[in-house]
């Protein structure tokens, strides 16, 4: 399998927000274009929680990306004109060390020993990793979904690093609704028996010890609050699955929702670390701007030092809704910042930035022809 | 423990919508208030898909109701004025014959033998008992929540059974989210090993076998859905709990959402009838008034024969949205009726008619004033 991605290795030891170190870690990532001789064309994209770092096609891995409509050459993010870097998390199993990674102390998995992990150390290994590339300051800054608070941290806990920064579906703190969504999801993974407080087999793609059904649930539960209820009624209505596609089991699926929902679970299962998944989840929970502002969000954001902003959010998203892009909006505003804020009305959901390519493209595409 | 139910013993045998019939079945149901001698004071309530048919406190239960501020002397529901019903529905394990009942002609219990449940169903069951009262029309028939769904269906299967319709943040069909949220709570409670296909412990209250986890996490989901962001924006806001009153193991609570979610789980998992609680959702998925009106909702509604109506519902709901409501009213005016439509700007969400009395009775204690 071809791919595409770099791996750097973070400086050692590497201190954590919450305590506790790393040794020996590092983050996968991978760049699109090339960077200019004064340095000064670069972009860095924060991942939603579970994406990788393959952003989109490129030589060494032609496979599409989960933002493929949005980026490369001619495109809204345009490939020919900036060095794009998409790093996948500090935390996600997708290349970059994790719960499921080799301490290499014991020679064993990490799993429930991996320090806490706050999107502040996310931010922090982005900054190692862009520093290390010799970009003094970032052109731009994208964060998308939980990206966009792990970039509201890189902003804020390295000023004068970014001169520009597209806020993309995000928050700027976890509220209650989002974290009983998220906390639900990680209770139906601690209580499947198989998650075994961490302790199930690693990298197995069928049987084995693994809690399929505690995942499967979170991801299905994920899915229900990244779309919308106006999409699926245009999209599913009260459509039946045909007699052959049904489950043959009491109570089983009847409705072609029920089956989109168990593909999506189906599709996602074992390719995602459970316990990286509860550490992410979590650090979503715990971020929260307000504390950079003596418990105001909006001091909070007062804090970040940029020049140009653009903030979109749409209006049918329940996970992360508008009125939180508009907070953003107003404080990078009153710090100074010049803000453009796009409200959308797609009807996908929080999931609109990955499906929505048109108008996200064309809000995207035009800010930064505007930089 | 005092007890106001009183049982009806249904036909038998009583036949389903779905096939299947139900032999020596009963229900259960309280009343409040006195049948005067013209027998045109009567109002029926159907309930969500838990609540019991103790709405309100009476002689022989002086327990609150789960309406107790909208139900009694004086109250929006004048019980010196009407003598109202409330019946558990059918298929409920709250008095009224069940998935736990006892199938005489096996002497165990039905579990999954139970035939298919219609809230069909549950409004022939309902019909059945008005009729043996000798209420030949119902002043007013109320539904909330899923019970809305009933009455449509009482209303929809007995013409001129019923002069006036209160509808409650209900819907003429369920949509696809609704659907996908209630299939999901299903198979949260299939797939414990507990639930063993039916066959778990009933009526224990602590151990055994039984599907404790697949219930809570049902439940979770069922209150996130009921309430809103907005008022846990309010209500909770981002407070952590004392230190003691956090779990001691990996990812546990930290939010007071998250406890309250908590405890509104052991409130309900042994409680109420997994078995039971399967049948009822999946009979609210089945709902569609459509189907009476070759595919079109308006056309289904356009068959109730009533002369008023109110039709409730409230803006943060996002199980059944606003626009439903439009519909029914809709829908009930083409049909002939004289149609009032409030909606509600309560913060509590679906939950609002349980908790928002005031905005609630105005609006029904100001319908039924005028009736």
């Amino acid at each position: 399998m071809s791919d595409a991605r770099q791996y750097f290795s973070l400086p050692s030891p590497f201190a954590m927000k919450r305590g506790g170190m790393l040794h020996g870690a590092h983050v996968a990532y991978e760049t699109w274009g090339t960077l200019n001789t004064a340095r000064d064309n670069a972009m860095l994209i924060f991942t939603g929680l579970s994406p990788s770092a393959h952003a989109a096609s490129n030589q060494d891995d032609p496979a599409p990306g989960w933002w493929e409509g949005m980026l490369g050459p001619g495109k809204a993010i345009d490939t020919t004109r900036w060095f794009v870097i998409c790093m996948n998390s500090l935390g996600s199993d997708k290349g970059s060390t994790c719960p499921a990674s080799i301490d290499a102390a014991t020679g064993e998995p990490y799993r429930l020993s991996f320090p806490d992990l706050s999107l502040e150390d996310v931010a922090n290994a982005a900054h190692a990793l862009v520093t290390r590339l010799q970009i003094e300051k970032l052109a731009c800054l994208i964060g998308c979904s939980m990206g966009g608070m792990s970039a509201l941290a890189y902003m804020l806990l390295h000023p004068g690093s970014v001169r520009a920064h597209i806020s993309v579906d995000t928050a700027p703190q976890a509220q209650p609704f989002a974290i009983a969504i998220r906390s639900l999801q990680r209770e139906a993974i601690r209580l499947d028996p198989h998650w075994n407080n961490g302790d199930y087999d690693i990298h197995v793609e069928h049987g084995g010890r693994y809690p399929d059904i505690g995942m499967s649930i979170a991801r299905k539960l994920g899915v229900i609050t990244y779309r919308s209820a106006m999409e699926w009624n245009g999209r599913f209505a009260r459509i039946r699955l045909d007699p052959e596609e049904r489950e043959d089991q009491p109570f089983g699926f009847e409705f072609q929702v029920e089956s989109y929902l168990e593909s999506h679970a189906q599709r996602f299962v074992r390719t995602f670390d459970p316990n990286s998944y509860l550490y992410l989840s979590r650090a979503s929970d715990w971020f929260d701007i307000s504390e950079y502002g003596q418990g105001s969000v909006l001091e909070g954001l007062k804090h970040i030092r940029i020049e140009r902003a653009l903030v979109i959010g749409v209006s049918t998203d329940i996970l992360f809704p508008l009125e939180q892009q508009e907070q953003i909006a107003e404080g990078l505003e009153a710090a100074g910042a010049q803000v453009e804020f796009v409200a959308l009305d797609s009807p996908q959901g929080h999931d609109a930035f990955l499906v929505d390519i048109e108008n996200y493209s064309r809000a995207i595409g035009g800010f930064l022809t505007r930089l």
